[in-house]
């Protein structure tokens, strides 16, 4: 099954794309604006160079039509498609200089993208006939937080929340600062929106009883041994059939399929995003 | 020596870091808000879990006070020091909220700094004793640039260009555009502010001769074999002294040091920022 | 017990109460600045004219420092206190230019909230000794999205969902457009952020039946006759002790109670917010 | 007659517009984008669901297009129109995503709107027959200020000053600190723009006399009894034939049109935009 | 007696110099941040080198506090003085980063003001003895409306209307696209705010009669002949006292005093914005 | 051979454009809005009323593109082509509305551009036939800088750098902050970006001696005299072929040639842009 991902409303992600390339641009591109051929009509290709998942084409084609409506980039690989080096991924034609002031910015994003998505595709594959599900963080880079979960989702990944404040997690130094798990939910209850989510990380059974206790939704066990996993998720089980378990801390390629065999519903790891290196892409155009 | 990074102004820095938190916090903290003890005043450390070098400390520091001013964070490693698992690399002081809602962006910001600075320490370690200098690209992730580069000065590289706009870099396709080399560079200085500085690629010896003939400032040589790039070198040191050189293309550390060997006085990669991973920081508080 | 709110971080908040006041200042309160005695500090108090609940005092403090840091507003209301006509609600003094031109931004926003405050006040006393709780909606005015939510906390409601993006809420047109209420759960399980609750819109005792069998967090009770709600809870809460109930639709002061006690956890209503008159204020100064 | 409104031009309304989107957009609308039926074209229905002036219309077609060009949005009622529970208003066809995902804010706009321009014409049919105009004040929603003055407008209002810098109003704040009326209006007159008038608010007889002696343009009979009033109005004639005169404070419903016959040329009141309630519509697709 | 200008709220100033400081910095000031020296403290002085009236050294200062907080910019010569070359205006110390950075936009904010208030003052100085005062037009620098106006008012000027809306200025234009002078002012009346001043530009003696007849309140006689001119005034005077007369088109130093004489209020002129150039100031610092 | 200027990109350029509209509509155009007659379509001409060098036309067409995308805008003049009083530049057609309100913006910017072009044609004119060419500085407009730099291109003009961070400009401060022009230079070396150029203002020949030795890239000469700055030259030429030289300082129509002829490669002055007075136009429409 082809895996989806959700990009933000054109009227956000317009600003952003324009933000990035104001960045690049700066006061003009000196070397294509200075050859005063910007109105010649070239094509070309996007090429992949190394073997990796495809994501974010669609932010590309965005980039080049902010710069020059008239530019037609056309992906050949669908979003999550893999590919292999020499894998013409996509066509563009159009003016020159759109097509080379443009360039830089659509490749970063494509290969900081395609490079995540490939992680994850890794990462999501070792959970391959588990029920348990390959969920991100909030450790992304800052500033492409929609995007780079975009690509975790390309990748296979569900997302976790997308910021502080579509979910309440309630970590070890807030239940410290409000003086236990139920001083903290009941605190925490009477002052957020009621369908949002609460989620207490836990590192000892004594805490995921106590958040049994309180009827939080998920449960996340944090940096358990296997052992200590496989219990607090029985306990669990064992008392609620609707409390979800999210497990967390260290995981890695090798030891992730055996964190989802103890029967928690979530693995969630920052890997994806922060151990990712770019997938290599280039543009070709025949001028 | 030290290696030093020149960070933007407080004026432009202060956008960004503002955008940046309100990507996380989007419409409040639910969690620590949530508690209701935003004002009780906390103190914690900010841990290394791995080896590497330290960069951005000084930004984590502007998060926390935009989000209150009356928040202390000390650097107790200074930027570009190498830091140990277990280090602490800061102390921090102050309102539980402020320091739990700045958490995460402070520490996206550091790991991904540092990450790319020890990347980048690797590197330039290769060309100890030489003469020639490691230098970075364009490829940065999108709105990141000047951090980036920022980060790859504490790692050891001077700065490439930081966008279109503050040198010419005359590439395969403008060449082919304009009909020439030479054609390229007398359009482009016609109309250029006039100190910027010409970089030509190359790729064959002619090309390198025909930008000596046009006296570009900077001649890449871009992909070519060691034995081509040193007859390159030696053409252009022949034939003209104050012409600078930078090599580019498929470096790695397996090869930086050959390549650099060659007597060029630049190389010119990517990898610094595309293949590195995130340095693993943590904030301990005790509440 | 008093009922508490929560404001956006003073980094979102400062750009709103910004814009806010360059919308009536424009380029420059001609009267004020024309007498050009800007700097001579005066002394007053803001006094209710009316009956009603308080709320947005320290939005007002924020006004006036965002115009000069000198001014001193305390507040002699709390959030969320009764106030009678005449009483003095706040004390303030500063430069005069100050205390003139932010005026009318900050009773405009202390008045519009207090009104919601207030009807929200009316709406849960109708509740008092109930298990059901008041909440709020997306009917909001352009832009005061969180402060408008706030002023339903102060006025003694929960707040729903903040947006589009923070919970589901599957209506009938997404149900027809999914073809079932299965497949648009189905659906949209894949692709959104994992912690993400489920709400689904329900009219008749089959969809209620529907939405249990695919486990939503939240069943919605749409604008369901009273006998019909008492069924529809019966039914749910015999089948899922954790599935929330949220009754809706043509609430009103007459009504809300004998909806509330239907055993309904939530009763939601956009009353509160756009049937509401401001409450009367007014700044009194002494020259 | 048929009341005309003038709304701000596209360049300026479009930013709003976009800001109020994404309050409520926010990281994206998970529950439409979630179906993964975005193109999917369906046509509906905008039905008033109470009795009253519709205003707002325009905006909502531009609410939708900035969503999706190819979205059709026609109004079937007129601006200033007055409609029944049960009338279509407009009729709306395009792209299901545009049309779920842009339905609240567009709502929330027309119901606010018309709900102001519903009282606003209230008031003003308590004027007919009366040369006196009914006017509005700068107590508006923050954010709202042309919108809301569009609707008192197309209520059957005219609009007092947009903001602080497009006239002159000299209140007794004003007038204590410069020492007298006469100094006031000399020191204000020195710098202000020429062509802007000149208003000042009288509580007495006295200072009508004075601010007839110091030829303000405008004279406004505050909270004055109408046996005073009337006074007012007979001496201001007598002395200049081209001062405006304004009568405000306490006006209801019930004493418009006895403060209007007292002969002023305008009766100002805040009611009809902070006493007006929402005026129920809502919309319905057929998918 | 001194002339006083108005300048925006700090609120809106900070934006636009802070938007100013980004122009010139771009991403950073590289040979000043270069030199690692930011901390060193200097001083210096700010001198002129022409003669000339002084404008915008409160600009000035709040430009280099944006840069850094602790620079101290002590103005000498106070707004509107007039000062000789060699002149010390004004006395700066801090940090050398702040100091160097600043130096550029707060030099040409001041030296561009000063100009232009250099320039007024001499327009102004031939209505000396006359009624008859200088105003200004809408012919200023996009983006520096507000600023150049103060500028004019530093001169000896009085500010026209500050933009499209904030007062009525009917042409020949607006006047044939309605079908006279009476048609065109019933429509703007019946939706313009009302206290907004209507002033129509006339070119014959016919023109003037019909704006008498409309009780416009200023009227604009525009290139007219001095003798017409004259009977224009006299034929306004004897019909109503209160209407306001503005001479304009083709002013210069050499005919300004004869349009004056004519007995007209105003004589506007775009030439001390238009005509302006720069008086030339210098920062000098002792390292 | 005509003067080509580099503008902008849209992208960049809209930003600013519609920021400029918005200065100077405010809420809204009160007259023209106030017609009623909005989409009358009209067509008229743009004239030129003196004699000059035209520069911004297609950035008037962009203005009125951004109020009303059917706007036709047709300049006859192409950028840089000498006008003569009564020339007609541009044809324009359509929305009466559109073209009265766009009308103050788009002329100022083409009159203040125009200005600069035709006094930079002045300057250059007396550098024809020599090699020298004439160059601009930072003294701009602020918040006009990339603007005003392509209007003295389109007089004939070479940029300078562009602001702060596009080249290094050394000058007495900086030297005597960092003990000397060798000190200065290797500290500055060791962190900027390795393309950008390294100019030094010398005022002696032992300044210019030390630069020399310090292998800069461009060395001024700053408001030398003419022996002295012949020397200088001769110096420079015998000791390297590639230093370009640039002489700065009190330029004027009268020296500028000679300063020229003593074998500078640049000349840089401020005059064309502080010294210049906007070139009148005005727009004719028939209604």
């Amino acid at each position: 099954m082809k895996n989806i991902g959700i990009l933000p409303p054109l009227l956000a992600l317009d600003l952003i794309l324009r933000d990035w390339l104001l960045e690049d641009i700066g006061r003009g591109d000196r070397t294509t604006q200075g050859l005063l051929l910007g109105k010649k009509s070239v094509a070309g290709e996007w090429i992949a160079k190394a073997p990796g998942i495809i994501a974010g084409l669609p932010l590309a084609a965005r980039v080049f039509q902010l710069l020059d409506e008239q530019v037609s980039f056309v992906a050949l690989a669908s979003e999550g498609e893999s590919c292999q080096p020499g894998q013409v991924v996509a066509q563009i034609s159009g003016a020159l200089e759109a097509l080379l002031t443009g360039e830089r910015v659509a490749l970063n994003i494509v290969m900081r993208l395609s490079g995540i998505a490939s992680l994850t595709y890794e990462y999501a594959a070792q959970l391959a006939g588990l029920d348990a599900r390959l969920v991100d963080t909030r450790k992304t880079t800052p500033g492409l937080r929609v995007l780079e979960k975009y690509a975790t989702q390309i990748g296979g990944a569900l997302n976790h929340r997308m910021g502080l404040d579509d979910a309440v997690m309630i970590k070890d130094n807030h239940i410290a600062a409000a003086g236990g798990i139920g001083k903290a939910i009941a605190q925490i209850r009477s002052n957020v929106p009621y369908p949002l989510t609460i989620e207490v990380e836990t590192e000892t059974l004594e805490q995921v009883e106590e958040a049994l206790q309180h009827k939080v939704d998920i449960i996340m066990l944090d940096n358990m041994q296997l052992d200590m996993m496989r219990v607090a998720v029985q306990t669990i089980r064992d008392r609620n059939s609707q409390t979800k378990i999210e497990a967390s801390g260290n995981i890695t390629l090798a030891n992730i399929r055996a964190v989802a065999e103890t029967g928690v519903d979530y693995v969630s790891t920052s890997a994806p995003i922060t151990q990712a290196k770019w997938l290599d892409l280039s543009m070709k155009i025949r001028v």
